[in-house]
Order: structure tokens, then C-alpha cells, then sequence
């Protein structure tokens, strides 16, 4: 599976828990974040940087680094059902990260070094 | 350009900016990071992760959304030079993305519908 | 009731409910946090902090302020807590507030206008 | 010095640098921040919460706690600029922790068996 594939998969998903295509609150927690407002899933947010900024300590000391993953893919999770909240996705972000330093211009000589 | 192509690209020049492969701390912001250690960039995480939150109460309130999005490639620009850190990567956190919830049967199904 | 009552209140209070003091983690929510550990209550200091960013913003934009005193009170209120866990109290931090800046002597020239 | 004292000498101090009041951002860093709006001191609070972690942690790995007092004492210092931003003072926040769970209750008592 590409990391192309899992964002948009993950968007997908996100999408259709939205309160207006269908989510139901009751048995997603991600309809409930969506139907609750933007301060649940900030309060989220702020909740898992935290919780990465913990996991790394405890790799700074020894710790195995399956929490860290763990807790980045819960912040990048949280921020995507933000993303969405917000009508933007993850392809807008990953936009703005390629606009930097030429980095549109790296990723182009990579494609064509592909070919 | 591809989301995947952008992230690998990302990711190639963080590493390219780890001290150990020659980057260098006065002219590379990243190597900087690098090299001043763990505290520096967790210490980021936390500072972006609010102003996400910052931009996102905005947008709240009738903001522009450019914003928000800058903010969140900050945020997931400083998760990625921590993954680099601590060898791990953007890989690693949609694997684990894909594995929750059963996304990775979604994803394959989307893969074989493109087909 | 004086602020330094306040701070000496609580912090008795939260004392009692060590589980070594007798605390119970089944009925206390103080006792509940310190019994779990340290991340139990550091994932609430960035939890309650974002919160309080986030009533801040809200404030910016019109909303009444009991809710920022309100998120003030649970940031300092957890702060507390993690004080002392670690053997450390408001006093601490209070003493290191004073010694910044000639505060220090700020105050004893204010206590001496006092009498 | 008193507990009370030390707070109120900070936010005298602090009121003191307002720019209405006279602050020069140029000369203090507390007029700077004021000077420059809310999200300058909010953006500080997420960060200095993320410090206190981060040196929570380090505590919990056997390090030494004044660093841990030195962060927790630089989070309440900006909660205290942002109080003072918005009119509220440390006085508020206390007076909100009394009221809860009977601490007015308990302070009471205290003085009263104090004298």
C-alpha cells in the first residue's frame, strides 16, 4: 500500500463519517468529534503533541518506539479530521510542504530520475 | 506531484540535513534542530501543534484558511524532522494509519476499483 | 480568603490524596491521576493548556471570560497536582518568580510601605 | 515573602509593562509580548507547557527537579501576562480553585484554627 493510497483512503473515511453524509455519532468517533465542533478535536490536538512529546522522552531514555509511532499517527489522525472539518485535506498540506524550499523542484528531478 | 512523492522528497532532505550525513547547523535550519537534539524540535511540536489551534479558532471565526494550512505543514514538517531523529518515518505512521480500523482492506478496495 | 491561603489549601488538599496519605483512587479524581503516574497528569498540562488557548481565542472574538479563568484554574490546578507528585509546591515556583528580575526586592519594598 | 505577596508584586510588575502604561517593547519582554497581541503570549503557553513535560520526564528519568521548577514557574509567568492582557488577574483563578470540591470550606477552617 502506497502512503499516497493511506492518506486518501484515510480522507475517505474521515469524509464519510461527516455528520451530513451519514456519520452517526453514536458508533464513530470521528462523527462524534465532527458533531461535537472544532473545540473537541483541538482539545485533541493539543492532547496528542503532548502524548508524542512524551513517547519521545521515553525513547530519549530507552523505550521501544512502537508508542512513538503510535502517538504521530494519532496526532496526524487528529489533524486530518480537522482537515476535514475545515473542508481541507491532507493534499493541501503536503502542498504547502512541497512549496518549500524548492522542495517542488527536488520532487520533480525525483519523478523524472524515476523514468 | 503525488502526496507520496512529496513525503519521500521530505523526507529526503531531512536526512540529507542529519549532522552525520553533512548537514550543516549554521546554514540549515534542520540541521540545526538536529543537532541541538531532541528537546529542540519536541519543544517545536508543542509550540506548532498551538499555533494550529491558534489558526484553527480563527478560521472560526471567519478567518482565511491559508493559515491553518501553513500550520499544520509546520506541525507535520516538525514530526517528520523528529521521525528522522529517531529513524523512523512518515512510513512508518501511515502503516500504522493504515492498520487501524480496518483501512487497509478499504485501501486495497480502492485499488482494485481504480483498476 | 487571601491567594496564599488558597495555594496552601490546595496544596494540602492534593497532599491528602496520595495514595500513600491514604488517597483513594476510586473516589478521588485527584488520587486517581496520581496513582496512574506521571503521564496521567502531564498529558492533562498540554490538554489544559490548549484549552486555555482555546478560551483565550474565544475571548479575543467576544466570549465572556469566566471560561479562560475557568481553563486557568484546571492549568494551574494540574500543574499542582504534578508539583506534588515530584515533592515540589506552588511555593517553589513562586519562590523562583521572585528571585527573576529583582522582584524579590519589589516586594520587600512593598511590604515595608505596608506597615 | 508570602506567597500572595510574590503574586501580586509580579502582576504589578507586569501591569506595569502594559503599553498603555508606559511598557517599552523595545526594553522589556513582557511589553514586547503585550505589545504584540494575543497569539505572542498564547503561542508561549503551549510551548512552555510542552517545557514542563518535557522536564516532568526528564525528572521521572533522575534528573533534577530544578529545571522543572524553572519551566513551571515560566508557564505560570505567561499565564500571569495573558491574565493581565485580558484584565483578569492571578487573583481570579485563585478565587475560581477555592471554589471548588469545599476548598473555601477547608481555607476557612484553617484560619480559624490558626488563631
Amino acid at each position: 500500500m502506497t502512503q499516497e493510497n493511506t492518506l486518501a483512503a484515510l480522507a475517505a473515511v474521515i469524509e464519510s463519517r461527516k455528520p451530513t453524509n451519514g456519520g452517526n455519532p453514536e458508533t464513530s468517533y470521528v462523527a462524534r468529534l465532527l458533531a461535537k465542533g472544532s473545540d473537541s478535536f483541538l482539545k485533541k490536538i493539543g492532547e496528542e503533541a503532548t502524548e508524542v512529546v512524551m513517547a519521545a522522552k521515553d525513547v530519549d531514555y530507552g523505550a521501544d518506539k512502537d508508542k512513538l509511532v503510535y502517538e504521530v499517527a494519532d496526532l496526524w489522525f487528529h489533524s486530518m479530521v480537522m482537515l476535514a472539518h475545515y473542508g481541507l485535506s491532507a493534499q493541501d498540506v503536503l502542498r504547502e510542504l512541497a512549496r518549500r524550499e524548492g522542495l517542488s523542484g527536488l520532487v520533480e528531478k525525483a519523478q523524472r530520475s524515476d523514468s
